[in-house]
């Protein structure tokens, strides 16, 4: 845990004269600003402050700006890779209070949020509606940390991710100005993709204060199962046939016999313990049946076994949920343990081999770790279980990484589906996109001279 | 027409040295890459060239940097507000010949091609796989220059747009450098969406040499119908209930009653001069019939008449042919006069409101102009049909544009839902996006500082 600094008094003060006790430089707030859910040590900011208004990050940013000093925006600090470190120090400037949804369009199905709104909070919000938000990253998360990290999750083989997902947002710069992008037409040409351009830019090139966001209806009838396989490829193959017949599958993830043993004993469910789909199918109660048909078709002539059925709501909570705490399950396996979550994708023609080359890999290093993915996407999870006091198990760890990253772009994939690069993945950004990284540092040097926007983050700029 | 300008003859020379008889500087050849599809008058490049790889085009911008010339992409020349016009002049870089498709992986659902393919080659070389690439703009353009203007069309409400469906791409930047954006997984959040930043910027930030294309399966069963309508308000409500219930409309086409008696006309058909959607749906036979009866029933209640249904490909096609002719029929109302296809995007909402003040604007003016439209997407085409001799018709057509434009962004929409800025809606462009124009402007000038990639474009800068 780094030594706390001290801030410029005069920074703090300004600070001070903007929000008042909105401004924290205790060492709890601090703290708790200083860690996401990865495995990176603690960075703690020199201050917290707690913003309301659009207008007001834009004071904090031109007061940060004058001064010199980094600005790292935080929603829930829910990030995998080390995004809201304050690795070089400064201001942290949590959004959570600015959680008003401002609007909902049932007619044209979307809603504008501000930026500090989580997920589930949306969809609570609009459920009268029949209206539902869709990206689910498991963790509830605030959308405008999804939209900087560009999330996705269980349910973007159907209905896409936080780049499909976001029509338009307002985001204050590094040099104070406001911005709005996109809009709510469903379409435009008009000019750069400026909001693709800040959907997943990490918060280092300006901060998402709202969010125009698609909606969808909540289909008239869900089904969700769970199929048990002989093997992964049976599992992935039946996947791509799938997909390839054009079903709209709402949801497919695998789990390895891993990550099925630790769920089994974490949610307290009776699964096989061997490579198991978990599957959901929306639409009218007519096309899911033929939905399920087909699939059932499918997966029989790749190794799939018995499905169990989950109609009734609270059925298909309890196996979402289950699904859902597979990283909780998954430290459960070694309690003491550190998860190191990471994420890898790669053309699904390619997921079998490249999910099983891993699973000898973990196993050759006798290490814990669990294998899940969004297998419609061809992104997958490996969570291994490690004891952060021994530095021999960091040291596999890391060239574990390094190869699995290897495996992945070697199948012609990328380093990270949907965690996004943070501090962790900088030195994969290059291997993974050459050239195109320094196109990347010129728009980043455009908009952000100073470095001030998240430093440290997605590059290591001097 | 624009003078023709004389080249500094060591960049002739180079040029000439690195491709041979593929530079030219021919009266027909420079004519040919002066004018595009739009109202906009001839401006000749002072030569152009034609590339058959990417380190060609590597070498041409090279050159041309050396000597500050203007470069422009040229593909087959059917965008619609000048992108492709030499307005400064310089050298009109042809990438028709690129026109191999360099892979197709079935397995994955994506296509590399290079950037002359254009969308009906692709389809035609994928047919016996399955698969289809969905985007369709009418013309039979190239997927690059598709991809530069961030083209859409018929099908964009169920498969999305070029925005969607380019998985990855190559570029060449003003500096020479050659990168490869995103790849061939389906997701990445692996730094900044340079493949978004590139599809829609026209040619100005680099010229795109491949793309990674998103695939689709042919549908089992596809039905195609029209639907006559009593108002423009009963079709735009029919969509939006459609939509709001889920129903995965393959494409639903408003064409006005002016446009009906155009396409009657052009394309010997018979159909009720009234508001008339044309369908199509995908599916199974099944699921197909299923979505038929829904928005049959939903049409009922909104004035919508009876179907008239097409199920035969060759019925299909003589009614998908007659939208896509809607252009050339729009110009047989008025032979001798030029149209001006223009084109807004407004959430579905305030369609019918936007479409109908729009059809009483044009009626005040006394001008033909029929209206075609997305309307599943909110976006649609108005086509007056104007003497490009009378500046009072010029005139009032402007003012008929300026209204057009502002009725759109008041209604919460944009300039252009698919045509994309070119020259012709620069002003409009600022108009919509403010101070994000300064931001889209700061990435130019970090990516092309002399202002050598299609200059003109999207900005006016000095």
């Amino acid at each position: 845990m780094n030594k706390a600094r001290e801030l410029d008094q005069s920074v703090l003060a300004e600070l001070k004269a903007l929000l008042g006790d909105r401004v924290s430089t205790s060492a709890a707030v601090r703290e708790h600003h200083g860690k996401d859910e990865s495995y990176f040590p603690y960075a703690l900011p020199d201050a917290v402050v707690y913003v309301t208004t659009t207008e007001e990050v834009r004071d904090v940013v031109n007061i940060c700006r004058r001064h010199g000093v980094p600005m790292i925006p935080y929603g829930v600090g829910t990030s995998l890779e080390g995004h809201i470190l304050a690795v070089h120090g400064g201001v942290s400037i949590d959004l959570s209070r600015m959680n008003k949804v401002l609007a909902v369009h049932e007619e044209d199905l979307d809603a504008v949020v501000q930026a500090g709104v989580t997920r589930k909070q949306l969809n609570e919000f609009i459920k009268h509606t029949g209206l539902f938000f869709p990206v689910d990253p498991g963790a509830d998360a605030t959308l405008g940390g999804m939209a900087a990290t560009r999330a996705s999750g269980t349910n973007a083989v159907r209905y896409g991710t936080m780049r499909d997902l976001v029509l338009g947002l307002s985001a204050v710069l590094a040099d104070g100005s406001l911005i709005k992008t996109g809009g709510r037409a469903r379409k435009s040409s008009a000019g750069y993709d400026l909001t693709r351009l800040l959907v997943g830019s990490e918060g280092t090139l300006g901060i998402i204060t709202s969010l125009t966001l698609k909606l969808y209806g909540i289909p008239e009838a869900i089904l969700s199962a769970v199929c048990p396989f002989t093997s992964i490829e049976g599992a992935c193959n039946a996947t791509i046939a799938a997909l390839q017949v054009g079903l709209p599958l709402a949801r497919i993830e695998l789990a390895d016999e891993v990550q099925i043993r630790a769920c089994n004993a974490y949610s307290h469910l009776d699964l096989l313990a061997v490579p198991t789909l978990f599957l959901e199918f929306h639409g009218t109660a007519q096309s899911t049946r033929e939905q399920v048909e087909t699939f059932a078709g499918i997966a029989r002539g790749e190794g799939g076994g018995e499905f169990r059925w989950a109609e009734r709501p609270e059925d298909r909570s309890k196996l979402w949920q289950a699904r859902h705490d597979a990283y909780w399950a998954a430290r459960g396996l070694r309690p003491g343990a550190e998860v190191l979550s990471t994420d890898v994708c790669v053309p699904i023609s390619a997921l079998a081999d490249c999910v099983t080359a891993t699973r000898r890999d973990i196993d050759s290093l006798e290490l814990l770790a669990p294998i899940v993915g969004h297998v419609g996407d061809g992104n997958f999870h490996v969570m291994p279980l490690i004891d952060p006091a021994n530095p021999e198990e960091r040291r596999e760890i890391q060239g574990f990484l390094d190869r699995l990253i290897d495996r992945a772009l070697g199948f012609g994939g990328t380093c990270t589906g949907e965690h996004g690069i943070g501090e962790g993945k900088i030195s994969y950004l290059r291997t993974e996109h050459g050239p195109a990284v320094e196109v990347m540092i010129a728009i980043k040097k455009a908009l952000d001279p100073l470095n001030i926007l998240n430093p440290g983050k997605i590059f290591a700029l001097a």
